[in-house]
């Protein structure tokens, strides 16, 4: 694995509980952890796990006992070290969003179909249960044709004209802002549960302009250690309105600025025989509406997606006893060393990568040009 | 009418609306309105649109083109006012509780049923559309046997000791404290949907033993207006456990002590195949849950009752527009007036009156002598 | 009053409730009620307490004991209707939209500037006391600069193929669809809480195109009286993104297929110091949060706006008790009298309501050009 | 180890996962997993990472490679084991209720003490982040003198008749049924938050006194394995009143036939500055009431109790993703390893235990008696 903030602690929590709750053969390895600073990785290596590490990635790629690549760095760094390891043959995975631009992503997708290694991209939130139930209720076509899919991402960890200019919020590292990091999210779920995109218009807003240099102390807080301001240069809210092949009506907003809301990530999805909604602070309930109930008795029914129908819950408690965000990198990593043992290509792939920055990258045509735009489908 | 504050106003309210809202023969005519201070009352006339007025209720009693008695004075003049008004014909309805004690309701219930009027109480909260309905799913069975009745009435309106000693808290005016003012009310609402109790075990507490003395500056507030400070005489919190005939387990707490819910009147009831939760702050939902809906979508649906199928709604606004607590006593007041039209006895009647009170009084002894008590049944 | 349906019902008894809830000088007289069918209207009259009935609009506005003309017939007709009162010298007060379009809307305007009367535009969602009160808290500075409003009003009524083409449905009668109908009042809320706009960019849709005839049979409710299908020419769903003046982030849906919601009529706003939520379903909550909150105590608080602080609660019940949908009609019909009396022009009126038509028609402009639309400002 | 079913897994995870999200020199070594079953335990060790088995506990014990015995077998063999594994000189944690009985539980509690062995009993609620979050706030003053606790803990996997008659059910092995199982958990939170109790009045039921025989097949799950029905031993739920050395006014409920109810442990907190509400299917939100907040925004807060404020929070993920059951083990186990390392005896402990244990005696003597119960104070 290379990289161990935040995300690297999230996959290795999760590489560790796959065989203690799933039964499987696939048994991940924690075999090395990469970073530049020796000093810092070694500690991280311990204290989660892994048996060695390596300080330059491209030493980490040549290990023969290395079979799987881990990608937990920052966006820009994505594509070459993707690219590498597929040339190197080992099965990759690798954070959201998949590059930084669209050609990188194109390359990435075209790496891994050549050299034929597994890969699969974190969007983690798919594997929440209350997901994958809705995904399923909408196969069976228990929602009937989709009117609606209205997505919110909303968290406020900016709005202090104090916090730092992080590397999240600089183009150069990070691509975009509130858009390719929590609205990509929301793309995600949208075109895992309602289907392809054919438009889109955005808009967006970036209300703080300059801010202090300073970098990330942990998770996402961070401290300002200069005086010196440099300029802001992604969004700090996004929001867009989408048609879908299908018909669906989508809106979309993803915001840093929607103070009081910490990690707010919600959707509602509207059909002609039912709905369902969902967020992602309660991520173990789940709304749902069926048009077909008794009048009268009618109304959003509030289910605790933990009993045996529920996708991954059985893996774990009883019903009622809920469940956290660190299982949805389970359930994740879960598909991907299944898919490595069955030789089988899980979902969301760089497919669907290469497919959501065409959608990333469109939504800022837009919002720079005002106007709508196409949405290109991936090859 | 004879009273004027609080429970005057929804009162007068509610006749004024009945023939807005319902198509009904009854149309109530406000011809008199009685109470002591004869400016006050005559400035509460025009307002609330009284023909007339009265100071003395034994005049209002004599006169000829009075047919009802509403009586919304404080609780210990129920029983003289009542029965003197059973003794001149008129039909009768009155506030909860029905009396101060158990001698003086079955003496207010022999008299109405001894000189034939028309008799009912305002246990106001049944004549919630949600509850209406509870009630309706109970007769047809669709809880099944119930297993619990589980009701909390919590109010905080008197937690600051500056708050004066009512007539509330004085227990020759009012008989007990948040006993009968506002676990009356659950009782109620237990014995319309569950039936009757056979044996309580409660305890009390008076957390503020003396107050200064002030009276009511209008809804529930009031004002101190001496340093004197008098004894509080009734319970500021109760608590009881109940034993239904039909083996219903029943808890109860009832307080005005619980700091942050100005009026929070909630139950559960859990039945072999269902179960409802209602709350009075949110009174149009209601939290249904029948354990045949399919597995992996079970869970309480949050229903609005705002729609035909729920008693009374159809009478207001269109589906998804919510009324409030008024509204209780525009129904209560038209199920009276009906009553009187077709001279068929609607409920609550005096009837409940007694046997809640004999309840009250069970519970208050329970209290007081710290053992179970068997509830009597009224003839 | 002309026109006696949903609204008609609501703006009636509002009249009746104004002098019983709210100390004042001004007590409406039902006068006179104006509707074509006379039978009907002569019912309507009787049940809701109106004096006489006309069955020509233009003979009730000759009648000297009329001095308001309140107009809640379909959006087609209020033009003409308002534009002959304001000549006549009466007060005028219209249900929302002002108009069908921007021309009329600007000749209604004019007319009652030029002939000096009273007017008013019944967006009555303003008038819940959680709105004034969020209005008061903005006004304070409480949420500082706003970043984000976010709107949504979702309805389903109409989801079912067979529900008819009422004349709700038909462009030139009412305009629009879910964007004048219940959008509108989305946008009058941000209006009335954030500001001025300054562009937007708005995507429709009509998903059912062609439904049976048939007419309203009560409220929202409906039935097609015929086999013969008609064109559907408003919209089903609008959603539109808006730049305020102030720099302040929009987005606004508004469709009548977002199935299981009957009502929901929502908002959020953000702002630098805290944010509110509001929702029309819990209209008496109000959810608010603070930044300057204690770190660790941090998050929406959710009030019951029924105390004295909150603007129109004193007027009805101790706190905790709550009101619905119909005292909003009460609240604004009870400023319009005061503005009468006080010959003191209140607000919403037909500046706003001119100035809401040319935001609903930029949108309607945007949606079918697919560009950008800059709002132009009502002199 | 001994035992291995739900609350085994429980704490297996749990132990592995102390050294990964806590900086500690307490790194727990799965050294042996004891189980009757040869085959059974084996499987079980694999999966859960234990390095050998044992199917005698006795044996267990005097292995000199074992520092720490965790007993997660049936309530009736904790006595034995625990004074053998105290006698050997092993640290020892012990799943809840402590014993069967007040002697064991003395037994239990002196043996530890002669040993001078470290000790816990697994009240795992004590350690979601919200409830530690309560006790600083009342710790603080920040709630005032308490009013009341008032707790429910509700489940419904026992309502259908044909579920079989599992070891919870039969009081030689479990003690009691819905008390000793989830009452106890709402005792212990009540003597962690509140403080000790003085008296209490109780109330039992069992709804099906008869059930077929048959086993858990995992979690709480269960199959009939006969047609032969067995007697039900133990009460289905109990309900009690208490009295709190303090003055503080409690109730409490437990049920296993709280239809809808999965796993629904909750508590509110009334007192004179402020209260608390909590309910662990949403176990990472607290709601938060304080008097002093200004007028016109007093409400319930919604804190989201995964802030760095939030006690054990900082451990996990950046604010507003959330943690599920299992972390309560994580902590409790945590704290356990820190007592051991540090030679510091942590809470709960085995006084708790007796102390617990006292109180469910009380309670059964109470219901039986039906009659108040002093409650003893373990020494």
């Amino acid at each position: 694995m290379i990289g161990y903030q935040f995300m690297g602690k999230a996959h290795s929590h999760a590489y560790r509980d796959i065989p203690f709750f799933f039964s499987t053969k696939a048994k991940p390895i924690l075999k090395a952890l990469c970073g530049r600073n020796k000093e810092a990785v070694e500690e991280a290596a311990e204290t989660m796990g892994w048996e060695s590490v390596e300080t330059d990635w491209r030493e980490l790629i040549k290990r023969d006992d290395i079979d799987v690549i881990d990608i937990v760095t920052p966006n820009h760094t994505h594509a070459e070290i993707a690219i590498a390891a597929a040339k190197a043959g080992k099965h990759i995975i690798t954070e959201k969003p998949l590059a930084l631009t669209v050609e990188e992503a194109k390359e990435m997708k075209e790496a891994v179909e050549q050299h034929q290694v597994i890969h699969m991209i974190c969007h983690n939130y798919r594997f929440v249960p209350a997901i994958q139930y809705t995904k399923q209720l909408i196969d069976q076509g228990r929602l009937g044709k989709i009117f609606h899919f209205r997505a919110n991402y909303l968290q406020d960890f900016i709005i202090d004209p104090n916090f730092p200019l992080i590397w999240r919020l600089k183009k150069e590292v990070s691509g975009s802002g509130s858009l390719g990091d929590i609205g990509a999210h929301s793309i995600d779920l949208a075109r895992f549960l309602v289907g392809e995109m054919d438009e889109v218009v955005a808009m967006t807003e970036t209300f703080i302009k300059e801010r202090p240099l300073g970098e990330m102390s942990g998770g996402l807080k961070a401290e300002a250690n200069s005086q010196e301001l440099g300029e802001v240069t992604v969004d700090d809210a996004v929001a867009f309105m989408v048609r879908f092949d299908s018909g669906t009506f989508g809106t979309f907003e993803a915001t840093r600025f929607a103070t009081g809301n910490r990690n707010r990530n919600t959707f509602e999805i509207n059909g002609e025989k039912g709905s369902v909604r969902w967020d992602m602070e309660n991520m173990n309930h789940l709304d749902v509406y069926f048009t077909d109930d008794e009048k009268g008795t009618q109304g959003f029914r509030r289910v605790l997606c933990t009993e045996e129908e529920h996708p991954y819950a059985e893996a774990y408690w009883p019903a009622g006893h809920i469940i956290g965000y660190e299982h949805t990198f389970i359930h994740l990593l879960y598909e991907f060393c299944e898919s490595i043992i069955n030789k089988k290509q899980a979902k969301p792939d760089f497919h669907d990568g290469y497919q959501n920055q065409l959608i990333l990258d469109a939504i800022q045509k837009s919002a720079t040009h005002k106007r709508w735009e196409k949405i290109p489908k991936a090859d």
